[in-house]
């Protein structure tokens, strides 16, 4: 029978919708960039945007700039719609970040029922850091805890990102849960942890029962 | 007798208040840090930072990672005390960037009077005309018109900036005022412009009483 004395989550499509952010920040991206003069048809903009996030990372930082490059735009015009787009990305970006439904009062339950959480997550580290805190979840975790593969010079599936997340907690791994929406989170079962798999527009509220399920070893 | 064509305004601490902003922005940002768990003292890190940004200019895009370097943090506390400060600072700015009072009437006026209306202005071009498009002023502007450095391949006070701006408006010197707070700004004259200061607190309405003193000849 388990004794399940640490759960950790991943952030991105977990704690929040960030396939639905990313979609709706680019899509109103286009359109204030086609508002600002871009004389372009929203879906084909939208379309040769994602090729260009996929070819060049979601990290770069130009991508409008390059999307921009693709059409033929009178140079007075270029730093207008570059700013109208990454403007517009941003306003989205801020009022979409927010928890799923659940997710402070899951989270909440965990603490209160004598859980310790933390956090393994996939990028950089301030990045990462601004997710949790605009998500307004950063007091449930301790700093010490929150595992980002920057620092951890290791990334999900590896499994040395989950065994440096263990010895952080001082926790062996069947007392710990990984909870994600990947198989890289997934990965965590290879050191001996226990996984949970959350599952588009499934109730964050289920993790509640399926942390007790594992606890009581079924 | 001046019959006036044109006027160019400058942007910050011209259309909005950019000195309060950043001070604003800034001494929160200071505050927001120390809840994440800087341990310093709030008007002191305020005073560092301040040195910082004048020491590495304000485009250094690492303010606050230098910030954190300067006091004795822990590595585990580092990313989240630099989000926190990237994030408020950020929030701030986005909150405090509207058109000082009066302006867009001004500006509204203006256009209705038969004026041209255009901007010159040192800085990056996607930064300035992220200004332009969050203060809803974007419409009384062409791009054409929108004179910013970067573009221009010359700063205000140099003169190459202002007939650069004439040569685009097709507009001759006396026929033209420059609106701005600095004495970069009234540079302007020594092309032939007429030229408009700005002083902090006092009224934007002012500036449709000195076009009209301009256009009257006295």
């Amino acid at each position: 029978m388990a004794r399940i004395k640490w759960v950790f989550f991943d952030i991105d499509n977990t704690l929040f919708d960030s396939q639905r952010l990313a979609a709706e920040a680019r899509k109103n991206a286009v359109r204030a960039m086609i508002k600002a003069g871009l004389k372009a048809k929203p879906n084909e903009a939208f379309e040769k945007l994602m090729s260009i996030v996929k070819r060049y990372t979601s990290n770069y930082p130009e991508h409008f700039d390059r999307l921009v490059a693709e059409y033929d735009v009178e140079k007075e015009l270029r730093a207008k719609i570059i700013a109208a787009g990454q403007g517009e990305y941003h306003n989205t970006k801020f009022r979409l970040l927010v928890p799923l439904e659940g997710v402070k009062e899951t989270l909440r339950k965990l603490k209160r029922r004598g859980y310790s959480l933390g956090i393994i997550t996939n990028g950089r580290a301030v990045k990462q850091w601004d997710k949790i805190i605009r998500l307004s979840v950063s007091e449930f975790f301790e700093p010490s805890t929150v595992i980002i593969s920057e620092d951890a010079k290791a990334e999900k599936p590896q499994e040395s990102i989950f065994t440096y997340a263990l010895w952080k907690a001082k926790c062996p791994p069947h007392e710990a849960i990984m909870v994600g929406d990947k198989e890289e989170d997934m990965a965590a079962k290879h050191v001996g942890m226990h996984v949970i798999m959350v599952r588009r527009g499934q109730s964050f509220s289920e993790i509640l029962k399926q942390v007790e399920r594992i606890e009581k070893g079924r």
